[in-house]
């Protein structure tokens, strides 16, 4: 697997790839549910791409950008023990070079959609997001990308970019990968403690009471809702940012849940918070 | 030359161009400026693909979008005979196409040169030109991208676009093309009456006399304004918009004109708003 810090080297050496390429964007820190999207990048594309990079302009000023997990060296040899060649690695101020005007900059904003969910919890955030992601996009080149379900509302705001500005790839979207108890995988899960890590469990927990209450007929949002959120309520560790049952591609308040709506949970677990849904 | 109205065709006429491509947009209505551009393009690269676009997300409401000269006939014709081998001229719901929730838009801002110029005149200007472009870009795949230096701040803004979002193209300027009176050639000159066409000379003669100081010393930014603005009240029908002297890729004000400064007047004349700079 080639490593590549510079635009240029990435550039370079993705010429070289004759055929498909897949592009599997990470912060690092990587977990199985990354190395799934690896897998399935695999099998849609003839070379597979990854990036690493943490991006500051996703992270609000109180939040991880500081703390969050940098594990290259792992993360490296994960991705070529499953087959990926290139690996795009580069630092902040390759991506991001100070420029004769500090100030300037260029943003992509994806309204309304980019406003719901988590980007009402962290504002900006998914500006940061789609901007960094149309600059992994015209610096990799790729035929596919590769995003996991678990970031929903990402997905939400990622589609629409590439719907309105005309992006020639595809999106394709990775499951959920869980821990054997449920958890989502995350890289942030490495943040609990041990007791944590217990009290984490109660988004899944959540998730599956309103699933089980959806597969005997209920249906109002209202009913998911305050049924995901007494579940959450038995851990008293656990602080509930938002619990919300949307449309998948507008994230649009639902009424009624029914295929393509979304459960959608954010909730603090001590100073971790964490995501999670479903998707029906 | 083949003309395409849809995305999908366009593509696939695009791929079937073996070597470099070079894309000229332009809003039709086309004059010696915009083939100026194809010419460069022919020299610079292997086949040169026009897009005719009038956009509407760069028109104010109170702007003159609706009777924007369209005259796509005469435009193909031009066109054909430089040697344009695709021609682009989709129509907005093409570009813009009506989705499940209509409000949904990603925006491409640049900041905070797209507020600077015309950006401060027609607010939103430069968002709806950098988002075009930017689909445009994504549309036709080009190896380079060919601007007139008459839309000077346009420029300092795609430029910037290009830069921050990892754009892999090049852009290349095309100097202002003018009549032999000295008027800088532009769609909207078909609106002068013969009246407001003999006025719309004293934006080129302001520029000259700024140069003309210029050229025996002068250099401070408010000698070489006010020498412009002087010229530029010789007409009463004449109504200044700006004069400026500023940095030409920051287009911040600059204190003194140098090789790199722009000055930059806009005005109308009569109900027609016209631009013109001198670069330095």
């Amino acid at each position: 697997m080639k490593i590549e810090q510079t635009i240029a080297g990435l550039r370079a050496a993705r010429r070289a790839l004759p055929g498909t390429v897949g592009l599997v964007p990470t912060m690092g820190a990587l977990h199985d549910g990354h190395l799934s999207l690896v897998r399935l990048a695999k099998a849609h594309c003839d070379h597979v791409v990854a990036t690493i990079f943490v991006n500051p302009t996703q992270f609000a000023a109180n939040e991880d950008f500081g703390k969050y997990p940098r594990t290259l060296e792992a993360d490296s040899a994960l991705l070529e023990a499953e087959g990926v060649e290139l690996l795009f690695a580069p630092d902040a101020a390759e991506m991001y070079p100070p420029s004769a005007s500090p100030a300037a900059t260029t943003q992509v904003l994806v309204g309304p959609v980019g406003d719901r969910l988590d980007g009402v919890s962290r504002p900006g955030h998914f500006i940061g997001v789609a901007t960094v992601v149309a600059k992994l996009f015209h610096i990799v080149a790729p035929d596919k990308a590769f995003f996991g379900q678990k970031d929903a509302a990402q997905l939400a705001v990622l589609r629409q970019m590439v719907r309105d500005l005309n992006f020639n790839l595809e999106l394709v979207v990775g499951p959920i990968v869980r821990e054997p108890d449920g958890l989502a995988m995350s890289s942030r899960n490495r943040y609990l403690s041990p007791k944590e890590r217990r009290q984490a469990l109660v988004l899944s927990r959540a998730l599956e009471a309103a699933q089980g209450a959806y597969e005997i007929g209920s249906r109002q949002a209202d009913g998911l809702i305050g049924i995901a959120r007494t579940s959450l309520a038995t851990e008293a560790g656990v602080r509930v940012d938002y619990v919300e049952l949307v449309e998948a591609d507008t994230l649009l308040p639902a009424a009624t849940a029914r295929p393509g709506t979304l459960l959608a949970i954010a909730a603090w677990v001590g100073t971790t918070r964490l995501i999670d849904n479903w998707l029906i």
